[in-house]
């Protein structure tokens, strides 16, 4: 259903030479060096280069590039800045990439109604530096954000390290202007508390491209804490800072930030930009209470006494914007840090119910010796939202393989304690077997029913986010899942 | 496309005699005499008797119930409690009611994760009594949760007095398990942060019953805030309340509550459950501030500060729970109370971007003078959620199109600014035409193809909550929408 689309109508030349009437001359791109750029995304392990690459400067020539790419029966892939890690901006061979970043406009920042409209290709950071003015900022914050855009945010549900407080990218959105395959213009959400009709706002976005092309996106902007402060606790195992955790959303505090590295990320962190993290902890939680100063005092000291009660060897305080950002650069630094210590590292996104952390974080240390790779883990503990990066060595005979399918048991852990194979990083093309360990057949139909009620040709980024029925069926062949285990070898977990 | 289900394949006792084969005797209701209390929900205007009436105990009895009537064409109405007010669950004379009130088990409470799950006929005061042993409540809170049911309450995205602070239904859900028309059983969401795939969870919420029957529901637990202060301030007029609600945004506080009263519902309720709100204010807020104590009350004096400087007359403060109660009270009993002032009204529903309350405001107030209909204003200020309530006499030729008529232009008011025709009471039969004031053609188009791709024969709740494409195309012929004023008569404001 969402293999291919339909068999074009015209040749290569044709289609190009459709695009060049309705574009200007450098918004086209062919020749094969101008194509290399776009052949893949943030997932450089798949490449692809596209027939060809239409970069508009107006609505009006994206409406016109999806009419002609319609006309055509050529499937069209959008872009924002290609920092996606799941391969959803992964050119196809037969298909054109639809480059968004050049309508990169902040069309209205309203501090009055808090709201900021601008156009798909504006950075996440550009929006919250054009409402710094106003004391006012955008909360989702993915580690891409110097360099992604709105539009790839909206597409892929973007998260970051204060979604635990602030939610994700569909948490902070009010309204966005899409065009459909067939060149129409329609609008989802409102400027108000809520819209009337279905909740197409939502159902677009983390649709990675596969319903429709945002050029246009409302988004909330929330006021500037005043104040913050920064706990950094130490523990003696893993298991006792993932108890932590819970003991503090238990209490009901709502950090901004509530992030955990072990050993390995810590050992990695202190030998390339070392910031003081303490040399014998096995794991550490960086925990930042933001808010009103009052508040923010008062929080700060109940999540101290938790982490002390929860058995923390130390608690740092970090008070000044100053040494709250040296604690919080080692956590920065931990990706370039670890891509230190082995020649490939496989970052894993999965999320599970926050209570289940401890079994989890134990079968994945389990999965770690089995398989007889390094994980190392960096993490939004506080939403349950995973990061364990495998270490390997691609030269290594079978290590690739090995790094694979060491993600997908990991992931299938994940679901098996009542978790998702994402947490904020999409499905793209990475992880459609894992949508098959997650999802019932019934389920995925009904996907593709969605899908077909907006792209009746399947032209919008086909092969994308969900699996082909008869894919999971073969996946199913191989593995049992939901109500069993889904994987034979998990049983011991 | 969404006007009537296909013709059905046999007769009214065909149909009986099928549901008796899977429904046991006292779940299947058809005699006149009982179907009665089922003839409509709270807006009482609209009035129909089904042809039965199925009150399942199982989800395998509504899995058999919504088999049937999808082999013999037979159109569903679900139904929680009743209590809508926007005719959701009016019944089709040539449909089957499906009542859910007994499923009402609370399945779990999981505190450590901080979620409940429950069934659809649950009411949405339950969850909270059940979850309060663990200092955990769930937070939307419509008048009517005494009596609502959580499955109409995720039908509907109810709303309440909290969410300014803690969103709607759709901010607070996890997953829902929902029936299709087909008698198949779909999980949408996780327990954990993120679901992977389209956001059917999202989409199902506010459905109003056209895609799916909802039979599980699995709602995230807010710890209960430990203290509160809750603010009485008084103004000489409604734009003074308004400009305050406005500032009081704008500083970045987000208060649990923020609700205004006009001079009629004020006067209505101190003649009626007099609760002492000043005598001579023309409009009245309740700001209420919630969380851990040093932050309220830093809160609070911050509220007072900005709500004296935007010109209140008096600002009372209410800290202990009985002077809470006290204050609240006459907010709750306004509807009670305005209902002594004229032998009936109606109550509109209607959202704004909240910075544009003081124009809508008025603009209100000379759409009452012009069709010689008193308005009094109960709302929730904070959201931008107006409630504007029409007092009239249906004895009274002609009041009644009147009184519709004045509904009708007060959405169009909101459209006009920015904000929808409704803002938490769903559109069910009332707000048909107001929906094509609110969407152009396209739009409404893609809501038919979505419900198309969940209920192609169109048998669930048919003819609610989506106007087809004619009826829009006839009220386009009349009025004029999106670019230009809908109302012909609305342009002088």
């Amino acid at each position: 259903m969402n293999a291919r689309p339909d068999a074009g109508t015209g040749s290569r030349g044709d289609l190009l030479a459709a695009l060049a009437r309705v574009l200007p001359a450098d918004a086209l791109l062919h020749e094969r060096a101008d194509l290399k750029p776009y052949e893949c995304d943030g997932l450089t392990a798949f490449r692809s280069l596209p027939l060809a690459v239409a970069l508009p400067r107006t609505v009006a020539q994206i409406e016109a590039v999806l009419r002609t790419c319609a006309q055509h029966r050529v499937p069209v892939v959008a872009r924002g800045a290609g920092t996606g890690l799941s391969g959803g901006a992964l050119p196809l061979a037969d298909g054109v990439v639809l480059g968004l970043a050049r309508l990169n406009r902040i069309l209205e920042i309203d501090p009055r109604n808090r709201l900021a409209r601008v156009q798909p290709g504006v950075t996440n950071l550009a929006i919250s530096q054009a409402a710094a003015p106003y004391g006012l900022f955008y909360a989702p914050d993915p580690s891409s954000q110097i360099a992604c855009t709105i539009g790839g945010n909206v597409a892929e549900n973007a998260g970051g390290l204060h979604c635990l407080k602030y939610g994700l990218t569909t948490h902070n959105l009010l309204k966005i202007d899409v065009i459909t395959i067939d060149g129409e213009r329609l609008t989802f959400g409102s400027d108000a508390l809520d819209a009337p009709g279905y909740d197409l706002l939502a159902l677009m976005t983390g649709s990675e491209g596969l319903l429709g092309v945002v050029v246009e996106v409302t988004v909330k902007l929330l006021p500037k804490p005043q104040d913050a402060r920064l706990l950094l606790a130490a523990f003696a195992s893993v298991d006792a800072a993932a108890n932590a955790v819970a003991r503090i959303i238990r209490a009901g505090l709502v950090p901004g930030g509530l992030e955990m590295m072990d050993r390995p990320a810590i050992a990695a962190v202190e030998a390339y930009a070392p910031c003081g993290y303490p040399a014998d902890a096995q794991a550490v939680l960086l925990c930042e209470l933001d808010g009103v100063d009052a508040e923010v005092l008062e929080e700060a000291a109940h999540a101290e006494a938790i982490l002390r009660e929860a058995g923390a060897d130390s608690v740092r305080v970090a008070v000044s914007a100053e040494e709250r950002a040296a604690v919080w650069s080692g956590r920065k630094a931990a990706f370039p840090a670890l891509g230190r210590l082995a020649p490939d590292y496989y970052c894993i996104d999965g999320s599970i119910p926050r209570g289940r952390l401890p079994d989890v974080l134990r079968g994945i240390a389990a999965l770690s010796r089995e398989y007889g790779l390094a994980v190392a883990n960096v993490f939004h503990a506080g939403d349950g939202n995973l990061h364990p990066i495998i270490l390997y060595d691609a030269a290594d005979a079978g290590a690739r393989d090995r790094t694979e399918r060491l993600g997908t048991a990991i992931l299938a852990l994940c679901v098996e304690a009542g978790g998702s194979v994402t947490g904020e990083h999409g499905v793209g093309v990475e992880k459609l077997d894992a949508m098959c360990a997650q999802f019932l057949a019934p389920e995925i139909e009904q996907f593709h029913r969605i899908k077909h009620a907006f792209d009746p040709h399947g032209l919008l980024n086909p092969g994308k986010a969900v699996p082909t029925p008869r894919r999971c069926a073969e996946f199913g062949r191989m593995h049992v899942h939901r109500g069993a285990l889904p994987f034979a070898h998990l049983e011991r977990y």
